[in-house]
């Protein structure tokens, strides 16, 4: 997929704010957790170590993606015509490989498991997670309608299937393990879980369906929302675990 | 509305040192309150958690305001005329998206209810206010003396209403349970609140009134006082009344 | 004033590399405050904790006015050549809207007032040096030899007059409730405050008496002097009796 | 060796993103480290120090790397074109003047000698790799396939080898010295060091195999990786062996 | 000394990667003497708070000194011939204004004198030192055989043998007042002092013996060195003295 297709002042302001409207949310998500997370007792921090890097990593990334986009574009004659300076859309891919095993990772500090599950099932999601990601991008760069990027995403989606039944099935196990409480706190993890990663392929398949620019728009509007939901809604939750765990063990 | 007016120089020198002015505010803000924040208990260190992320998100959107700003206009013969690239209203509602909910959290943090009257209030709140700030938006895009406006406005101002009626009731309930001495900065905070507030559709409706570029200056320079008002003053109060009961707690 | 004069190579270095110099010592005040301030029982931190929102404000403002220098000077067969993007001397008066009160405030901190008599003196000094500095402005961007230039410095100097008589009144009546050893620190800040005071009002006024590229440059030597000495050496100042109450409380 | 060479969209592309991973992944690894640290008792703080150091110097010559590449080359024609301005080879040299040394502290402090051993070893080590270093940069800046290249990499092994050499029977020699459950971690801590270390020369002599654009792909790829590995991971690998040595020491 | 010869590709590198190497030095400096900073009793800490304000106002001027650099020259037929852009000399006696007085008061923060003592060599130290920079500068900016460079140096050299006399004395004389085992550190200190110090008139003569673009060469990254060793350098020797002593008052 490519975006040099003209786009309308509209389109263009949408993706624009949209964008902006996560840096800002990733650069306060940064600073919360760094804040929060030295409320808690050292032992149960590590939560929130993770997501304060995954919310550096993701501004980074979102800092790089608007001012790609802000590049690809300028205005002529009202619209907004590509410059011919190629948009990036390997940022989000880079992110992924840095953020997804950080945020598995944060999950797994909450799953009460002993330390040897926990190195065997972090094992298992960063390596199928990375497969995920390194298998979609050859399709995200491919053109919309084009086979390869039907066969890619395919290949992509059989990891993407595993990890969420993997994650299912350990949550599940989870649950009788947690302290009194807590338990509805990990519905709503999975939930945010399943319903933010279910939101990527989503986005990478939209443009298929709504051509053109409409296709750039919800497709960056998408992957947007579902970082939001991912990172920043989903750290705050494994928080909120922790939090309730930390406070359980010192009664 | 749009920016597409010749500026005086003074006009233009008005809004761009308001822009700073409040660029250098929010940053002593932030800075200011993580410091003071670590002076008080754990406990009672939430508001100004709270306040720490408003200051930051706010200078990130000032600072672009003021870039978006600059990038608006150039000095031809002794005048500031447009240069074409558009000025980006969306900043002031991405940004107020984002700092309203956790404002109106940080008032809650001291109103002396139950974690669950809490949560509650907060949805309400948060809900009522993100429909404010999304049916303003296009009233704010809209032609300064179009329908379009004045009704997006309308549909706005019913929230914005909603808002300030249950704040105003909360805070009245919440006074018998606060302790000794809190009372008179509860009257503040509530004063602040309206005032500050109130300015917003005040400096949305003013270029109505006063055309062209006053308008522009009128607008700009009334949302900046605003924030100014709604953002640190507001959240210093909040830091005194949680100062307050920190040492009654104490005693 | 206006800054639109050529500047020898000589001239145009003294303002740039002086204004760098402010930039460096800012940011040495920031951090050096900063690290100090830890080391203070939290009960005497205030001052520094003020005197560091100075050192951020400061610095702000003086990259912005480096910038601003720059931008409105090049170099063109061997002189600097006004560029016609006009010298912004707001930045200083918006600089002291906010740094000014934060100074009062810090030496208040240390007069052994009590905490009704400290609000009181500080209302009074926030409102006169608020009018000092927005009455002085507006002569400061008049031509050299108007009327009107010294029209408004003469109202600005009302309340300058005021200011130092009333610290000078309450920098003496607190000298009896010093502890021993702090009153030649007072003295010490005494002579410190209306030393950097008197500069800046002297600085205001040398462009009348040495007119051209001279008046420029001495005039924003002279402010940056001032600034260096009311803001961070004034704070060091500060800082040394707040340290020294705290250690002789602490027996 | 020079970067003189056309390079095709993906060529320019894996470049590109693999050096924007490397500053993500060495901005997160400076954060992380900075946070886990703390968590350490004061005694076993040293080796994450130096990491810290390692990583905030990485990420700057990351980043001028990274402007260096991007600024070496224009899009023309669907291709990069050299621009003209030279990439600079050496910002790699310089870091590893000063990471080297670091890491081979980082590495010193669990290898459980005494001070004065242990300042004999590192001064060995930061001669050798100094050498290591000096000598190999005449040769990095060398055509592809000229004798100076090979000779000067030649003088360099020289060292290379010495280095590896004595870290090999250092590690042996500790061995015996670890608490329990150390041992392992030492062997993947030498395997770590080995492997990447091993790198770097490859991804120098690449470009002589696969000539041309390729050849420039490789070798920036062949060094990031090596980087990744010899940074980030090792230090989190002597993390957890000072973590595992606080642990046994405490109980 | 003027800047205004063309230098050769290799010249042009080894200025441009000695202070971008400096640059990464200072940053290094600075977070490493923050971190370890911490790990001293409150008490020992000033030589370290002094030796991080230092790292910053260096990394400042270089990163000011590096840009100065690069935009003096481009590239013009494979040579760096000057653009006009004047190259700021400046910059490194500002740097010297206010790193100078800090690092003799570093000094002196271990040559356990009376608080009395330290403050009268303080003020004499820093005289003289304000004096050494201030008329070296007006020689530094002289043609390079011209006789006011010859005379300016030598006005400053009184003053730099002066205080290294003072400082050799006094460190001398603070011997036998220091614990058992400082002895050693205190001799190393005062080679690291005078060896540093030696090598800043060294780089400003060194121009009158190799002259044009290798006089430029050699200058640069003789302050460079010295820099290193001075800032740096020295306060990690200061900081083992402080060390030392807080280990040996522990016991
Ligand atoms: C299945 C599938 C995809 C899935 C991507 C996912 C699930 C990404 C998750 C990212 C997260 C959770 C980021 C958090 O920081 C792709 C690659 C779009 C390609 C099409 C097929
Ligand atoms: C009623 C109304 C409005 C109200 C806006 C308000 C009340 C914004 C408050 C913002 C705050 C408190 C920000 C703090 O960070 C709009 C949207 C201008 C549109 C016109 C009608
Ligand atoms: C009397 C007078 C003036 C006084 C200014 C002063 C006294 C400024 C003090 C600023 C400080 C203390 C800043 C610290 O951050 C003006 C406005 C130049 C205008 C002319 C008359
Ligand atoms: C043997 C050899 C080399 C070795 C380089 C090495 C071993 C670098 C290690 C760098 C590290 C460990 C950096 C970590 O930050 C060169 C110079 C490429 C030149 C060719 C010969
Ligand atoms: C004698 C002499 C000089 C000495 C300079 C020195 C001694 C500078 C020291 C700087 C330091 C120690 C900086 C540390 O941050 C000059 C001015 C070059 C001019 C020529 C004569
Ligand atoms: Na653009
Ligand atoms: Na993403
Ligand atoms: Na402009
Ligand atoms: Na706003
Ligand atoms: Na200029
Ligand atoms: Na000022
Ligand atoms: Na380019
Ligand atoms: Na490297
Ligand atoms: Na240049
Ligand atoms: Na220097």
């Amino acid at each position: 997929m490519s975006l040099a297709t003209i786009l309308s002042l509209n389109q263009y302001n949408i993706v624009y704010n949209v964008l902006s409207f996560v840096i800002a949310t990733m650069l306060a998500g940064f600073i919360g957790f760094l804040l929060i997370r030295s409320s808690l007792p050292a032992k149960h921090r590590n939560a929130l170590t993770l997501g304060t890097l995954v919310m550096a990593i993701a501004d980074y990334h979102y800092f790089r993606i608007f001012n790609s986009f802000t590049a690809a574009y300028h205005i002529v004659g009202g619209k907004y015509v590509p410059t011919g300076i190629p948009f990036n859309e390997a940022y989000r891919y880079v992110d992924w490989l840095l953020t997804v095993p950080l945020l598995l990772a944060e999950l797994v500090t909450v799953l009460e498991l002993t330390p040897k599950e926990s190195k065997v099932l972090i094992s298992k999601l960063v390596v199928a997670s990375s497969l995920m990601i390194a298998l979609g991008y050859p399709g995200q760069i491919s053109p919309v309608h084009s086979t390869a990027r039907t066969l890619w995403a395919a290949a992509s989606s059989v990891f993407f299937v595993y990890i969420l039944y993997v994650l299912f099935v350990e949550i599940q196990k989870s649950l009788d393990k947690q302290p009194e409480g807590v338990r509805p706190l990990m519905f709503t993890l999975r939930a945010l879980l399943l319903l933010s990663w279910g939101f990527y392929p989503i986005a990478y398949i939209l443009p298929s369906f709504v051509g053109g620019a409409t296709g750039i728009v919800v497709s960056q509007v998408g992957y947007s929302i579902a970082d939001v939901v991912a990172k920043p809604l989903f750290t705050y939750f494994v928080y909120k675990v922790s939090k309730l765990k930390a406070e359980v063990e010192e009664k």
